[in-house]
């Protein structure tokens, strides 16, 4: 019989790093970072409303818990106990009935919310569970609702209501807004970012997953005081459909920059593969004063996945300062 | 931060004991016995067909988890950990939709058992995640229905079908089948039965948890085979409505009996307060060559549950060989 992980209290190694972001995108990103650190804070957006975690949030009235079940899954120890149980929170059931895709581990947080009435100890203990290598947060405390300000073909803008409405809108989004406007953030994330050696944001959906952290004000102030510690990892391929269609990768940091123009980014790691015009990228980072990192990423099969490995590789030429040398690239 | 228990491998004390049941009737049962031995196997009916293990049969197509879940939950580890995760396990949801009345074990179950296509080892890791003390198994591998031949009042008999419609029937069971008929038994059960120091019956709803496992041929031999290690606890009250109205102290041995003839009884435990005429049941037990143990097992409240320090008390006295002092009692 497999036996649970050893308590905490084994030797951490590696810097404080604190992932923002939420669904696949976050997972890639943790799954690279657990490779490098054991010190890993997850920051998860809390605006799902499509999926198990939608109908969750209408039935119970609860945080949408996909998002940080998929971050906690992506942390578990690597054992058979914490293979097992992650296994347990990521399966769905399949039925002509009303479990129909609802996850385990959605329900399994959902539970503990309403057991300890804490969202952020309920967490802690599925990380337990687990055997998680960091900790997953969420947001907020509250439950939020993304709008976007879409630009039609015929001129008029027009808002877009509701993360999952807002992801698969293909016009160009002008702003996306949280509601409730300037919700509390959750103060473990705060303090996670203050003392973190490095921020990570992205990859992932840009309007939906990543963007949100920075319309939290206080998680907008940590960030802002994290100058010079933040990563941006761009994504693998423009979407064909949904919020990015169309988006080039220095558009990426522009959206960014336009959402916070205060934000000080170290350093963007992007796979030249997805860039369409390196040098143009490159230009763009010298201007704000951002290091480039070109690297392969991406897996060896071309989908548009992050390779953990290639990703944490990438992370460490970061953390200890090696850089590249493409073409425009700051020394 | 709690930590899991220890993993197995610590030294096991008390006896082996086998407790064949259901519902409240098994986890109180269980709750006695984890205070005397930590070599228990709780055998549990899989024929309920109500409430949320009911919907679960009908949504997924599983063996009904809801007993196997209580029977787990109270053999939990005597800790922050194994508390909490056996009140994960008994919680259940409340709201206006579908998850209405859902406990989350009975979900947690079935989730194990649909990743490792095998009922025992997935109640296995629900075992080893509460750090229980003891194992927990089903009587048989493949959901059961429950029918009763019941005699109306106008002298008629009718088969009443499902455990749910079985146990609140208030007219006289005549005999309750199995469907499947004569089902294969878990085999991990019968070797526990045949491996037991002691074996325990009851206390519990007679037809619906406690006769269904004499109906299984291969647990059936294996009781016969017990013969002078079975311990009968007798229920507290008779119910007021439902299968066991009207029921005196005697007429449940009278229907084991009928339903088990060659099963040998070494001891009965009764409450003397739930006895109606003591020298009746004395007489009885005397008639079958069985130990009549009175004793004040239910709780102070009069309440028609059992007290768990009360009930292990009364089972040391039978492994030790105690017997009272109440008349018509053997030597």
């Amino acid at each position: 019989m497999p036996t649970p992980p050893p308590p905490d209290g084994a030797q951490r190694r590696g810097p404080a790093v604190v992932a923002l972001g939420g669904g696949h995108g976050l997972s890639a990103t943790l799954s690279a970072l657990r490779l490098m650190t054991d010190q890993i804070t997850a920051v998860v957006t809390v605006a799902d409303d499509g999926g198990s975690s939608g109908r969750l949030r209408d039935e119970l009235d609860v945080l949408p818990p996909g998002d940080l079940r998929m971050a906690l899954a992506a942390l578990c120890d690597d054992s058979d106990w914490g293979r097992t149980w992650r296994d347990v929170l990521q399966h769905r059931f399949a039925s002509a009935g009303p479990l129909d895709q609802h996850a385990l581990g959605n329900l399994l947080i959902v539970t503990l919310w309403e057991l300890l009435d804490d969202p952020v100890a309920g967490l802690d203990w599925v990380g337990r569970l687990l055997g998680a290598r960091g900790r997953v947060l969420p947001m907020t405390e509250v439950p939020l609702l993304i709008e976007a300000d879409v630009l039609r073909a015929d001129g008029r803008t027009e808002t877009v209501r509701g993360q999952s409405a807002v992801a698969v809108t293909t016009d160009p989004i002008a702003q996306v807004r949280l509601v409730p406007e300037q919700p509390s953030a959750c103060i473990h994330a705060v303090q996670a970012v203050d003392r973190a050696d490095w921020v990570v944001l992205g990859p992932g959906s840009w309007y939906t997953s990543v963007l949100p952290h920075l319309l939290v004000p206080d998680l907008r102030s940590a960030l802002h005081r994290a100058d010079g510690r933040v990563i941006v990892t761009l994504n693998l391929s423009p979407e064909e459909d949904g919020e990015t269609a169309g988006m080039h990768a220095e558009d990426y940091l522009d959206v960014l920059h336009a959402h916070a123009p205060d934000l000080g980014v170290h350093a963007v790691v992007a796979d030249p593969r997805a860039v369409e015009d390196v040098s143009r990228l490159a230009d763009r980072c010298a201007e704000r004063d951002v290091r480039l990192l070109l690297r392969q990423v991406g897996r060896s099969d071309g989908s548009p996945r992050h390779d953990p490995l290639r990703l944490a590789a990438a992370f460490r030429d970061v953390v200890d300062g090696v850089l590249g040398d493409v073409p425009g690239q700051r020394a």
